[in-house]
């Protein structure tokens, strides 16, 4: 961990490369099927040879990292579960026992828990990282929720998570009570929504505690009117797990890893480090859209067209975790697939 | 094989069992998550156990079978594809080059194909079952595509084939080239939807030749304005291979196995099965919705929600296995995921 405040990011290269494009597309296109038949496998399929550099695909020692904190914001009440819940969750998963241990179990993801900012402290654990930079956020209704100087050090915090992981793939995930809040005040600014078309639910908000958090949105947001700068952004509207994963996503593609992004949170951590740096962009797959109201509109901003579309709202990184059979097999099809000149196949008939 | 002309299906049981469900539901419910979070994962979960009458789901010796059939029809022009594409890719396919090969693999799903009507011999092959009816349906812009005891036949064969299969869970998928036409006429026929809105692109038509098509299919439906008890719809409108994996549907549906429905012509087939019993749609599990035009319209006939959307066009049964994983995740998260009272985690807070 370094505590600079000088914002050190690492270099990310454009993944464009039209020869390899060419080729890559030549060879979905040759496969026994219509063409495009595969649909967005075969978009994938390109996008992940153009990150591997390589008409090969492949895929070894997937890591799942969930970041942990804690949010000042919940103290007006914007999340229908108490703030006590960040704490235990993060219990739950190093235990072994949330949705995101059973799908990194099922899809054999090493899976690590980083305390980015929860705010209690919390035992060792072979599977937890400390890497707290403070016991939660400031209720950014009142001020910024992190010094720039915490800002900078959480993306610097969580470009070094990724540099000591193994493997060519890494899936984000988060726990943190009240974050939408600032995922939704982060997608607000950065992407110039108006906050009420962002503002969702969360983890089961009834109607009138909806427009109780649209409220105190509302107010935070004007509160902090003049801050457009992207770490300014984050370091007056972000949370320390999104901060930690924004830089542990510009790591991972300076990396040339396959970064798989979950849903809410995480596309929040997406839109600031493309806001960063937007190369960035070129390296994440988006792994499904939730069920939280501002997602698609994210996606929408971002030009993402996710894979998985079923109504969830977990967080964790469960998300990206359920799309991950859909990356091997775009890796597969293109590698596996016979041609229709190999197979002998008939190609459409010329009228 | 029987060549009975009086159509025997088997018993279905309807799923429903409300004291099952209510345990399910409250499972689903105390897990470590938001109620409702997990989407429609969860609405599978609850599915899944109510096939299998268990809390505990467990899936076994996962089998594929893909019908293969040829058309009349194609002589009019109405596929992008020459007929003889059929058998090359029944080749393909027993060659192991296929796309429903590679996924096959992947998810390790046991694969058959079966000879349900294709235009030509085949070979004999391990993977091969030969259960052809005739070689192609007749042109159905001019008579019935199949005679009532050849639609009963298939019917029979498609059951027999399901009988002999080992394991728990069946995924069905087809070949056949201008299987889309046929397709097409009986979701206009059965749901009663204009032929104009169900007509798509098959394996890549172009404008002109769509509005060929077009005609062609309403030409074919107002010789057939007679047709309208499913039996004899099947007969008039559908393929071998439609049929065949209808009588299969329904026979899975009679041993309580899970069924992994593919694109649109499988769901063709799950429209003719539900119109016999349709008890046997509480089996059927709709997996994908695909990009050709009239598929979310029977996805809606049939009141499914489909588990992806990956604008696919392929058949095969290729969507139906790139779902599988969702599958066994609902299964894991229902077995694995700790309860709040087990992990000590706070419920929803109570204002």
């Amino acid at each position: 961990m370094t505590d600079n405040t000088a914002l050190l990011l690492p270099a990310i290269e454009a993944t464009a490369d039209a020869a390899l494009a060419a080729r890559l597309q030549h060879l979905i296109d040759h496969k026994t099927k219509p063409l495009g038949a595969l649909g967005q496998l075969e978009t994938l399929a390109l996008q992940l040879g153009l990150i591997q550099r390589s008409e090969t695909i492949r895929f070894y020692a997937p890591q799942m990292v969930v970041f942990a904190a804690d949010h000042g914001i919940a103290s007006e009440g914007v999340s229908a579960f108490p703030q006590a819940v960040t704490l235990q969750m993060v219990g739950n998963m190093l235990a072994g026992g949330a949705a995101i241990n059973v799908f990194a179990r099922q899809h054999g993801f090493a899976l690590q828990v980083v305390d980015a900012g929860v705010a209690a402290e919390l035992a060792a654990h072979p599977q937890l990282l400390q890497r707290k930079i403070g016991a939660g956020t400031a209720n950014l209704c009142a001020g910024p929720a992190m010094s720039s100087a915490q800002a900078v050090q959480a993306i610097h915090a969580g470009m070094a998570v990724v540099k000591d992981l193994p493997g060519n793939v890494v899936a984000f995930g988060e726990m943190g009570i009240a974050n939408t809040s600032p995922a939704a005040l982060l997608l607000a600014r950065l992407a110039r929504l108006p906050i009420s078309e962002v503002v969702g639910r969360g983890t089961g908000l009834d109607d009138a505690q909806l427009v109780h958090k649209r409220s105190v949105l509302t107010r935070a947001l004007a509160h902090h009117a003049d801050v457009q700068e992207p770490l300014a952004v984050l370091a007056a509207l972000g949370g320390f797990e999104i901060a930690m994963m924004a830089g542990a996503m510009l790591q991972a593609a300076s990396e040339r890893r396959v970064v798989l992004v979950d849903g809410f949170i995480a596309g929040a951590a997406a839109l600031v480090a493309c806001a960063l740096l937007p190369a960035a962009k070129d390296y994440l797959v988006f792994c499904h859209c939730s069920a939280e109201r501002g997602h698609h509109l994210l996606l929408a901003h971002l030009q993402a067209t996710p894979l998985l579309n079923l109504d969830m709202r977990l967080g964790e990184g469960t998300g990206a975790l359920l799309a991950w059979p859909l990356l091997q097999s775009a890796s597969l099809f293109l590698a596996e697939m016979a041609s229709f000149d190999s197979a002998g196949v008939s190609g459409k008939t010329e009228i």
